[in-house]
């Protein structure tokens, strides 16, 4: 079984989006920081403690807009990392496989990018993410027919 | 090693019930969007500007309820991938292991059908929340046992 | 292929560790479940009917604090587990690997500990969070050079 190693180019594929996708995460994370510390803004005493202007507050909207794209990367990355890997197993066209990878890491950095760094108006961030969640369920659909 | 072809049975169940958690978790990003959209009442500004009537509020106990549900799933179900995983590949008899994997799915669905969608007086979520648990530990001690 | 057999070293630090982390996670559920029931604050109306004295609250500062810490853990616990499991199948060498899994498992250990149950100042829970994000991007690096 060659199925999961750098031979087969699907899971190739797999591999280095999944990981790109946790970087994704970590650039969110970075910046929550970021806000926090531009606008001295923190969520436990500990931080605030850090400096004399910062305070503890927890509904600065710039702030919980990030915090909330990332709440929907916790919601929509991990079920990629499982269905895209079972996905995998089943042995796709390489052709098609491959770009579904490549659609959803684009269709998630978007919605961050729309969400987070340059907010625009709706649909962009509707689209970013109805895309990803596509990929998703064809992935799914493709999973249960193999498995089931 | 055929652990994880459909060959096995162990592992073609928990292939489709690791899907069938995904919709699930599909299901109640829908739930939160209908509540949403039901109340008029959106977490982003561009998102209330798609409406006239639309507002930004972030504690409408309906939506809060669903949001909840959700992480609720995001603390349970990405573990059970992860475990179950790891558990197909400590060869479990196919009887005990496939009827975990459907134990733990019903639990979950049953956790949010009483939280998000016919709300049900506890302990009916407590009680689902704690099947899906208990077959969580049970699988995570057998991984235990067998790689430690 | 006998790389995901315990028979590998690497394979089976990985499996131990993800699954001892998915105990600290149960850990965090349990820290929140036991500042609800001495306080008497829960969440859902349906939970507080079960005691006359309690109340539904959402910003009691002891709850929130594990639940922060408890978010911290999606952030980045799943993230170690799709990582980690790419990292083990680019065959890295055991002594390195088996101590990155080990770092990060008292990392994520100690980050709840000093964020939610003995809270100390900081940067006590910055430097565990940095250790397992450090760990976390060395084995994505590698990944990357491995599989792309």
């Amino acid at each position: 079984m060659e199925l999961l190693t750098r031979e087969n180019p699907v899971f190739a594929a797999y591999a280095l989006y999944s990981t790109l996708l946790a970087f994704k995460m970590f650039v969110v994370t970075f910046l929550t920081a970021k806000q926090r510390f531009k606008k001295q803004i923190f969520a436990s005493p500990e931080d605030a403690k850090m400096n004399n202007k910062a305070k503890v507050k927890h509904d600065d909207p710039d702030i919980e807009r990030v915090r909330r794209a990332h709440l929907n990367d916790l919601e929509n990355i991990p079920i990629f990392w499982i269905v895209g890997l079972l996905y995998v197993l089943t042995q796709p066209q390489a052709i098609i496989a491959v770009n579904l990878f490549r659609v959803f890491f684009v269709a998630r950095a978007m919605h961050t990018f729309v969400y987070a760094v340059v907010v625009m108006p709706q649909p962009a961030r509707a689209l970013s993410w109805f895309a990803g969640v596509g990929v998703t369920i064809y992935m799914a659909l493709q999973v249960i027919l193999h498995f089931a």
